[in-house]
C-alpha cells in the first residue's frame, strides 16, 4: 500500500494510493489528523481494509503533495554511508577514513519539501547539490531497538533528496549547515509500507537530472545496513513513529565530480528507488 | 521577569516567577498552551502585567521543573564557539582551525532535562561531560536576520548543560550522535526577558561539578557573536518562536583535562550565568 500527505480542496490530509486516485483517510478518519498519526496507531497495517469500498476523492495528477511525513519528529540522516560514494570521495581528494560507527546528522522539518514542490537554491550559494537516497519510516517507536528486531520498527520506505549546500556545509566539520536549508530535502511522493518490500531487499536507486542519470546503483551498497542504523539511533534517541531514518547517498553526487555539477533554477532532480515510486522536484531561486 | 514551565498539580503548565513563588499563567492564560505559545503571542512583554494582582500558585522549592521551552522546534547549537575553550582544544592535542563561520549542530527536545531532573548517563558510555552555556531564546521569528536586528528577535535567555556523550560524539566526525542522547541537556530553571539583559552584555559564566569550579568564563569570550548565530541560523532556517540558540561553552570541559574527568551517577552539576540564575542537575544512570 502507497501512504501520503496531500492537500485536498484547500485542507491538509493524508490518504492512499488507489489506482491513479487517492484515497481521502483523513476524512475517513477524522480521529487521526495526519499520517503520522495513523502510523503512531499501528491501524495502517489493516490500510487495505480501510480504503475498501472508498471512493477515491481526486486523481494522482491533480492533488498537492505534501512531505510524506509532514513534520517528523526527527529526520536522522547517515552521512558517508554507501561503498561506492565513499570511493568517489576519495578519488576527490578528500581525506576521510571510514568511521566504526554510523556518522549521522540531523535535519529539521523545515529543510523539506514535497514531490513535485520545488528544491529551493538559496541565495547565500550556487552550491546546491543531489544525494537520492532510500527513506526509512518508522512505525512503532522504541528505544534500545536490537539490529534482529529493527524492521519490525518500520512502517514503509519512500525516496529522499537530501539536498545539499555544499558550500555552508563544508563551513565547518559539522555539515548540519549545509543539510537544512528550508525547501532543500525533497521526500515523496508517497511510502510504500513495509509489508511490500522484504528485509534487506536490495533496491536499484537512481537520481536523474533532467533526465541524465547521475546516480545509479543499489541499497546493497550501504555500509551500515537499516538494521545497524535503527540500533545505532536507538540507542541515541526514543525513536517515534513518523520519525524519518535517511540512509545516506550514493556515489555520482554533483561535488565530486570533474568539473563539479550543480542544481539550477529551471532543472527538475528525479530520484526512482525500485518498487518504491519516483521523487521528482523542479529547482527554484529562493526569491 | 523570569519566565518558566513547569508542572502543577500534575498539570503541565507555565508561568512567571514572583518571589519565591510561581505564578500559574498557564491557568490564567488558558488559550496559550505553552509558554512558547505566550512568547509567540507576544505577549510575554507584558508579562509583568499579566501577573499583576494574581496569586502565586506554589513556592518554587515545591515545583517540578520542565525544561523552560518544552518542545522547541529547533535547538541550534554552536561549536566550539569560546575563544578559551578553542585553545584548550588545541592543547588537548587536537588539530582543529577555526572555522570562519560558526560550526553548528542540532540536538532534539528529547534530549533536553529541566532544572533539577537528572541528566542520564546513558549505559552504553561513561564519558559524559558538562558543557555550561548561554541559551538564546527566539521571540520573533524570521529569516535572513540581519545582524543588526538581531536583538529584536531575542525573547530572553537561560542557562543550558549541553551534556555530551564523548566517546559517542567522537565516533565520527558528526558530533550529533554524542550530543542527542534522552536527558542529557539541562535547560532551566527559567528564561529572564530580554529587557532585563542589555543585548551583548558581558555575563559571568560559571560551571561546577559536586561545587568545585570547572568552568570559569564569560560570554566576551564568544568568537561567533550571538547577533552573528542569529544571522547565519536565520539564513538556512526560519527562527520560530521558542527556537533555542545554545551559543557554544568555555574553557573547563571534563574530556580535556589531564586525566580526562567525567560526570557520573551521584554528582550534581551546576551552570550558574550572571543575571539569569543557577541551574543544576544530579546525574543519574540510564535505567
Amino acid at each position: 500500500m502507497k501512504l501520503l500527505s496531500f492537500i485536498h480542496q484547500g485542507r491538509e490530509t493524508w490518504g492512499a494510493v488507489v489506482g491513479d486516485g487517492v484515497v481521502d483517510l483523513g476524512k475517513a478518519r477524522p480521529h487521526q489528523a495526519t499520517l503520522a498519526d495513523y502510523i503512531a496507531s499501528g491501524d495502517y497495517k489493516q490500510a487495505a481494509q480501510h480504503v475498501a469500498g472508498l471512493d477515491t476523492a481526486a486523481k494522482l495528477s491533480d492533488i498537492t503533495y505534501l512531505p510524506v511525513i509532514t513534520k517528523p519528529e526527527k529526520i536522522i540522516c547517515a552521512v558517508r554511508n554507501y561503498m561506492d560514494h565513499h570511493q568517489e570521495v576519495l578519488a576527490a581528494g578528500m581525506q576521510r577514513d571510514l568511521s566504526e560507527e554510523p556518522p549521522i546528522f540531523l535535519r529539521v522539518w523545515r529543510s523539506q519539501t514535497a514531490h513535485n514542490a520545488p528544491i529551493v537554491r538559496p541565495r547565500v550559494s550556487d552550491s546546491l547539490d543531489w544525494e537520492g537516497e532510500l527513506a526509512v519510516i518508522i512505525g512503532a517507536g522504541g528505544r534500545d531497538i536490537p539490529e534482529s528486531k529493527a524492521f519490525d520498527h518500520v512502517a514503509g520506505y519512500a525516496c529522499y533528496n537530501d539536498g545539499s549546500v555544499r558550500e555552508w556545509q563544508f563551513h565547518a566539520k559539522q555539515i548540519a549547515s549545509g543539510k537544512n536549508f528550508e525547501s532543500t530535502g525533497g521526500f515523496g511522493p508517497w511510502m510504500v509500507t513495509a509489508d511490500e518490500i522484504e528485509p534487506g531487499r536490495q533496491l536499484k536507486l537512481e537520481t536523474r537530472l533532467n533526465g541524465e542519470v547521475m546516480q545509479s546503483s543499489h541499497t546493497g551498497h550501504m555500509i551500515f545496513s537499516i538494521q545497524k542504523l535503527i540500533n545505532y539511533a536507538s540507542t541515541i534517541f526514543t525513536l517515534t513513529p513518523g520519525d524519518v531514518i535517511v540512509t545516506g547517498t550514493p556515489a555520482g553526487v554533483g561535488w565530486s565530480r570533474k568539473p563539479p555539477r550543480f542544481m539550477k533554477p529551471g532543472d527538475v532532480c528525479e530520484v526512482e528507488i525500485e518498487a518504491v515510486g519516483i521523487l521528482a522536484n523542479p529547482i527554484v531561486q529562493q526569491s
